[in-house]
């Protein structure tokens, strides 16, 4: 897990089950098969948790450690079970292979510890009571990590905690930057320790998670609503999400609930805005499709956009985004069309600063509008971002639209 | 970093960096927001490594403490300064914005510090020398990160490290599956561990990476090019680029070369293909522009495809494909055009089972032609594999015409 090809999702899934159980991961660390840094390292960890999970380094060859260096740091021997030793030969037999010497190491384990079965591979799992703490040796690869903790550890644990209820609330929210909504939402939440609230933040996409935790489920949501409305409150129509749900699912679930549909023209943005309207499963059923014009000639052939309307205003304005928007729905006979036309860099070919970008948006009602947004960041930046901004001006004016 | 949301691959990106230096990875840690517990891991960090690299917590927000724990454990001072203070100012002010209170709080740096610029956002880079250690605070956004590190912290680091000649070969590769292409080269790159070699594997896209370490550079290329040219020699053209460049820049380069054009028509892909060209700066010289058509209604009146055709052969079919890439070349004008139309899943439309794709393209030489793949996964790789496929097909058509 040192190397840099190495990415690490058992601390994911293992987070992810700790905390539904109540508990919060305080520490993760990641070192070499050095056996004097591993007991180090465990030492360390039971000094400072009551629950210490080492993942990996169970196998048979000469450096993996662990089992070695939790004896030594728990200051207890290995023993040498030959139960373990025949299991592992008669798995190795079931296949028409002879176990190899080493895989003798895989028998021994921590003086004391409970033995858990590993129906997915030769290293079984070690679980070992210490005083007030537990510490568990758990087989690194994923596929044998997870069936084990989750069928065996998760309900062991359970055991040994206080009954508490977590309970959460989440908010994604777009059209402002994470400083402007910690400005906002801060003097709310810097207000309670429980609820924590964590802001997690991507372009045009910031989320942000409330966890109680209480005796009762009532009391957790007691807590809950306490910080967690004023904080919705405060956020407003910026939230396009409370479970989750990407932008573009949001506008599909509205889409499908009006029995409308929808078109696309792009510049800018290059495909963009459809690829994410498209990669929702079932969005057959409400895009029709879309225009990714990049040049002046696509936007007035493909398109039919008025050619003096760009030599008037150049491509990146607003009439133009309109008049793309317009013509996109009025070619595809969608019910709206959004269109994005700008500079997304590094050169510009109107005059435009990069990052200036004009959304278009045509609907059943009104005429087209057109909002002009002032993007940071390089080329990659700029299009998530406008792609971002379209899709989340589709999203207010369906929600204004009603069912 | 410690929910459950969050992959790291900042830590991967700086280990492939700090390997290519010849640095080690001796220890990942992940801890909280508590300025105590961050203090004291620093702390034990340069207690242990001679480069310390600090990355997140550079925000604005009250729970942006890494400034405040690298300053303490490094028993200096923070220094406040105006010069930052007036750029991260400035930033806003172009974006027509105002800068918030709390901002100010990026405008501070350990004293000693020499700041690094960040082209990509309003928190700098610090790089702290201290004894024969350095320790480095870095943007937790990949998008931070990632050039501040490889555009400026390289070349410092370099600067400190013993002289040791590091070269490396990389090879990315498309159309074979990662274990196709292990046992095809295997048996060459097994019996040398200088270079080594790495194999990176993402939908459609393998990359092999030889990195040799010798005294001199003419010995680390002898080392290189006795395993990479038999390597090289295997993959043959299944070798796309040999410079890391991703395939829609070598295709950009390619039909730059030979001043030709490009369209796109997409109907199971929605825009991704369009998308991945576009990414390219620069890429309005040669991309003309696309059609998502996505319902058979838009295949006909956007596009202009046979009714008929599609009666007869169903959307997905090599037929259509064919004549979607030729109607898109024609209507847009471009010297070629790719097309794809397939069912992504998990629903399908036309009875053909998810995972079935037919690639069309059109070009100056000879008639349309397509080509049928049956794609593994779900929706989301479908859809990536697909237009992985269709970029292919492209480069191979550019490099069979030639100059």
């Amino acid at each position: 897990m040192l190397t840099s090809q190495r990415i690490d999702t058992n601390s994911l899934f293992l987070t992810d089950q700790l905390n539904s159980l109540g508990v919060e991961v305080r520490r993760k660390l990641i070192v070499g098969d050095d056996r004097a840094v591993l007991t180090a390292a465990i030492r360390q960890a039971l000094a400072q948790a009551e629950i210490v999970i080492l993942t990996g380094g169970l196998g048979p060859t000469e450096d993996d450690l662990t089992r070695e260096a939790a004896a030594e740091a728990l200051e207890r021997a290995l023993v040498f079970r030959q139960d373990l030793c025949d299991a592992i030969e008669e798995r190795f037999r079931r296949r028409q292979r002879k176990m190899a010497e080493n895989n003798k190491r895989q028998a021994y384990v921590v003086e004391g510890a409970e033995v858990i079965a590993n129906p997915n591979g030769t290293a079984v799992g070690q679980w070992i009571e210490t005083g007030e703490r537990v510490v568990m040796l758990l087989p690194g690869p994923p596929g044998e990590l997870k069936p084990m903790f989750a069928g065996e550890c998760v309900a062991r644990l359970a055991k040994k905690l206080p009954a508490q209820v977590i309970r959460t609330r989440f908010y994604r929210v777009t059209g402002m930057t994470e400083s402007d909504l910690d400005h906002l939402i801060s003097p709310v939440y810097t207000k309670y320790t429980n609820p924590t609230t964590t802001i997690l933040a991507s372009p045009g996409d910031i989320q942000v998670h409330l966890r109680a935790r209480a005796a009762s489920e009532a009391e957790a949501e007691r807590l809950l609503a306490e910080a967690g409305d004023p904080i919705q409150e405060l956020l407003g129509d910026r939230i396009f999400s409370c479970n989750g749900d990407s932008l573009e699912a949001v506008i599909g679930a509205m889409l499908r609930e009006r029995g409308a549909t929808v078109a696309v023209a792009e510049s800018c943005t290059g495909g963009m805005v459809a690829e994410r309207l498209t990669a929702v499963a079932g969005s057959s059923d409400y895009f029709l499709g879309g225009f990714v014009v990049y040049s002046n000639g696509m936007k007035e052939q493909a398109l039919g956009v008025d050619p003096e309307l760009i030599a008037r205003h150049t491509a990146v304005s607003g009439e133009v985004a309109e008049a793309m928007a317009a013509q996109a729905r009025a070619r595809t006979g969608a019910d709206y069309a959004v269109s994005t036309t700008g500079e997304a860099g590094p050169k510009t070919r109107t005059g435009a600063p990069p990052g200036t970008v004009f959304v278009g948006l045509a609907g059943p009602e009104g005429p087209p509008e057109s909002r002009r947004f002032n993007l940071p960041g390089d080329r990659t930046r700029v299009r998530m971002f406008a792609t971002q901004a379209a899709l989340d001006m589709l999203r207010r004016k369906l929600a204004k639209a009603g069912r």
